[in-house]
């Protein structure tokens, strides 16, 4: 193999191909990615890697002399290619599998793995293809990934669940059991064979995220009920999906909470991250009290100390008293930014929550209380 | 006590002090600082606190209703200060102890520690003083500090030598035996006894640096056998000083290193990160070989692979290989940045490497090299 390609592109192409290949210290096979030249189209280099249950895969332009592949350890191309003081960076193989990459006068020699020892991800064909802005398939997921369990205790729940309905209406749900979020939106469709829903796993919504952050483009989400892809500008990425069923969270989110309060998002951001202070433990207990234009925040009175805040708000139902873990909390306003408000939907001190945006009718959130003696 | 004291003057001071006051969870009274309000001078509030071995504190002006002393949390006062929505926070303790920081409706309530059990640095009075700009002081740490032993093997070696010369001159010397430092300056002094040379310790510089940063006052240097004080605008800052002698570096410093190459400091740390990522050692070792015009580095060929870097020189002398710790060298190329390049004098594989910059003449490293048998 022989090739040369910009230095921008190289570093753009291994800085969303690398941290896949930086997590696997148990296989180190897999911190390795592939690197595969061809001339087609003018010449182009594919940069793949996969963790087994993820995998990504880029295509950009290249000078290519020599077709060929090789397989090489992403992170030290990455942070050499980084401070090559060049435009254009060569990277050369030899027949005894060795890769030369040269930033002009500066060479990294390293010993190529066989590329048929690195695990290749299927190619199937999905049935199922929806259409989305990069920027609206990146909301959705910030939205809902926050309710996500990151604990393994219940598989199913580590991710978020994907649904269609309509022909025209994509549903986001994630939840913990203490917490959900729901998005929907209208997507273009290519529906064949409809899975009633499929899971995404959490880990493979973070790097989606960073795939998505910054562009505009519309890319497609292929899937059947095994794998899900995303493709965006040049970049393939696929992914396994969780096995299992989602659970049926209609009869969790709430239709008769009587008591409505308009809040600013950010004072009440502001009081929650004070009240969260003095409290050691990890709960972060809050007690929310509401009384007509008014909502006061307190913390438990321990020997430690307590706070106490008080936050203006449009409410003119009858006194409240409701106790959440302030974290949870704090995750739904950090992510329901669209506007400078947020509405929460309460009925007693023991019933869910929920949360409304006033700018996105789709989204909304429940939190379960936490009981509160104090 | 109740004050009223500006939330930026609050949290400017709190930066400050909470450093040190987040170090020591072994004795949990260091992670408050202590708080007296006088009405002195119109009012001021004086923030405190110490971990035993350095001690920080600064006076503020502040609206004092009535004078007192608390002792409270510093993290936790800092990080609501930070998020308090208002310009003016109001600081009230009560007959119980109990300390009420309020910034507009939003109140944290804390228990105050009895003044009176925490700790007290002494007062003395240090007949030794130097002037500096901050600048110019903080420039002298910044040039030696990255040369103290970290490790607790030998305890004088923890710090950085501070010696007088001459009536003007301050030199500044670290060392931990595989490399030195140094750098002279002349300073107004005051000296009444001088003792021949102090050792502050490391950890205390570090926290000089951040108090140092960013402000071109003149501040002072005062000192006895025992004890350090630097004052800048509002903040004393006093540290015991290490006890024990300095060694005497000066035969350490070679003066006959006959072969001076010239390099371009910025492509010399670009060269020395590529060949670093290929070495797992901790050492890092590379090897420079010198030839007219060129300066080459590589890392040993291992089955992991190797790395090669050419960087143009100004130089004329004979061949020469001498391998080196490139950490050593990437610490002193990044501190020494007064121009674009910088000077190594050596003689041969085996003696200590000289490096100077020419836009200084005072400082100096020297860094001993590794034998390197590839």
């Amino acid at each position: 193999m022989k090739l040369k390609i910009k230095k921008e592109t190289l570093v753009n192409a291994l800085q969303i191909i690398t941290p896949i290949t930086d997590k696997s210290s148990s296989k180190p096979i897999l911190s390795n990615f592939l690197l595969t030249a061809t001339k087609e189209g003018g010449g182009a280099v594919e940069f793949s890697a996969t963790d087994y249950e993820l995998s990504i895969k880029g295509t950009f332009p290249a000078e290519v002399e020599i077709p060929g592949s090789v397989c090489i350890s992403a992170r030290k191309v990455l942070d050499a290619s980084r401070e090559f003081l060049v435009d254009e960076v060569s990277i050369i193989s030899d027949e005894k599998l060795w890769v030369s990459v040269e930033g002009g006068p500066t060479r990294l020699h390293l010993p190529s793995v066989d590329v048929g020892l690195y695990p290749q991800m299927e190619q199937v064909d999905l049935p199922n293809t929806l259409r989305f802005q990069a920027g609206e398939l990146k909301r959705c997921i910030d939205l809902t990934l926050f309710a996500a369990q990151t604990s393994e205790t219940r598989k199913n729940l580590m991710g978020v669940c994907l649904s269609l309905d309509n022909g025209t209406l994509a549903k986001w749900t994630a939840t913990d059991g203490h917490r959900l979020a729901q998005v929907q939106r209208e997507v273009k469709m290519e529906v064949q064979e409809t899975p009633p829903e499929i899971i995404i796993p959490r880990k493979s919504l973070v790097e989606m995220q960073k795939v998505l952050e910054g562009t505009d483009q519309e890319v497609t989400l292929s899937f059947d009920e095994k794998t899900l892809m995303l493709v965006t500008e040049g970049i393939v990425f696929t992914t396994r999906l969780i096995e299992g069923k989602f659970p049926n969270v209609d009869q969790v989110i709430p239709h008769d909470n009587d008591k409505s309060v308009l809040i600013d998002r950010q004072r009440f951001i502001n009081a929650l991250k004070i009240i969260s202070l003095m409290s050691q433990d990890k709960i972060k207990p809050v007690k929310l009290s509401l009384q007509p234009d008014t909502m006061k925040l307190e913390s438990e009175r321990v020997e430690t100390g307590d706070a106490f805040a008080e936050v203006p708000v449009e409410y003119q139902g009858e006194e409240l008293q409701v106790g959440f873990n302030a974290r949870y909390l704090l995750d739904v306003l950090t992510v329901a930014n669209q506007g400078e408000k947020v509405r929460f939907e309460l009925k007693g001190a023991l019933n869910p929550c929920l949360i409304r945006v006033p700018e996105d009718a789709t989204f909304l959130s429940v939190i379960m209380p936490l009981r509160i003696e104090w």
